[in-house]
């Protein structure tokens, strides 16, 4: 079998998320799949990084699929982008090892919540960022954003109550940046739990209008506090930027 | 009379251009104008600094509208953006001299073209550029674009038959910038004419195709020849993104 690594962009505003929800959703996962079983004219199983929930947007997601035969890349990227609508776009395709596996192979990824502060959102990034015209207190989101870096057990930040797993995750940083009316909070971790970023991000808009402090995040996080998270911020400011191996 | 200039940002996708037809079409200065007779209770013109066509949009597009009453500008500003559309949004408004006229004072226009240069187009910018996958010339481009700066007649550059008025313009500086898979253009002028930078831009375009030379586009130029002109850049690349007055 041919092992490809694909590295894949999206805007997720029109899709029930990455994975595919047996033959109904439109999912972006689903759209690969019909694809490639167009071209290999067999069911091929498309493996992603990870999921992205219904309405994340995606600007470096990461995939992997095999095939019987050995198409070279230029054929099947020119191939399968032929057949993408326009709001799913392959930016790369590799030959690689066998064994190589998009989720169970990522060591780092990033993501990015773009939050634009305006009065009025501006209408040209209005399907990729949360619209948020309150004054929000950037010193304090920023020490906010300290408390999450390190290994942490993040129970409180993780929807979903089957996990059976390890709930701890290594946060190498949370950065937050300024640029003009948006504020850009970028996070880089070993790994990211159901509905982490998005609860992370809830949380530091809470303590930026002064709904909560860093001493009740540190607590949340510390006890396993689910319960006291009430923000978990929408999917349309979240993008999986790039995804490391 | 009170008179208040005000700055707009627009996604022109959905727009049959700046200026009013009648009572009939989706246009800018309608949405406005609507608005402010709600407001005022009686037909207030708003004046843009230029038209912008079908599916133009707008960075800072400038225009000046007068009211009887001296409405706070935080009012004003508020009240507009509410009935405003998502794919508008007023960024600020200011009263000015009673004589200030937004199209008749401007002394100065920025407009910007985006080529998406990718293999498929950008997901999150595909609104607002024009894909062009072929290779393009950019030495070609940057050396053609010297050939606008200064003042010219630039007849071969304008769709308006029926012009009237002197078709002579200054332009200051045409940068291209390359930005990983974009190229953007960057044009400044005292003003430009009907069509002016889409057929500018398309001509850019031909010279890094090579499909016209350098010269053949001076002689277009000098001999006004508007029949030689055979590609006219769509219209959703294209951004006024600032004016001066």
């Amino acid at each position: 079998m041919f092992n490809y690594k694909i590295t894949i962009q999206y805007d997720g505003s029109r899709y029930s998320g990455w994975q595919k929800q047996g033959n109904t959703g439109n999912t972006i996962q689903k759209k690969f799949e019909d694809i490639l079983y167009k071209l290999a004219g067999y069911e091929v199983e498309i493996h992603g990084s990870g999921r992205t929930d219904a309405g994340v947007h995606a600007n470096g997601q990461v995939a992997n699929f095999k095939l019987r035969e050995d198409y070279g890349t230029d054929v099947l990227i020119e191939y399968i982008n032929k057949y993408l609508p326009d709001d799913i776009n392959v930016l790369s395709i590799e030959r690689v090892d066998e064994k190589f596996h998009a989720r169970l192979y990522a060591s780092k990824k990033r993501y990015i919540y773009r939050i634009d502060n305006g009065q009025k959102q501006n209408v040209f990034t209005r399907k990729y960022t949360f619209h948020c015209p309150e004054k929000l207190d950037i010193d304090a989101m920023r020490k906010a954003a300290d408390i999450y870096v390190g290994e942490h057990d993040f129970k409180a930040f993780c929807d979903n109550k089957h996990m059976k797993k390890s709930t701890v995750r290594t946060v190498y940083k949370v950065n937050i940046v300024q640029d003009e009316n948006e504020l850009i909070i970028c996070y880089e971790g070993n790994g990211f739990l159901y509905h982490m970023v998005r609860l992370m991000t809830g949380a530091l808009i809470d303590v930026g209008l002064h709904k909560m402090s860093c001493s009740e995040l540190c607590d949340i996080l510390e006890n396993k506090d689910r319960g006291r998270l009430n923000n978990l911020a929408p999917a349309q400011g979240l993008i999986l930027d790039e995804v490391w191996y």
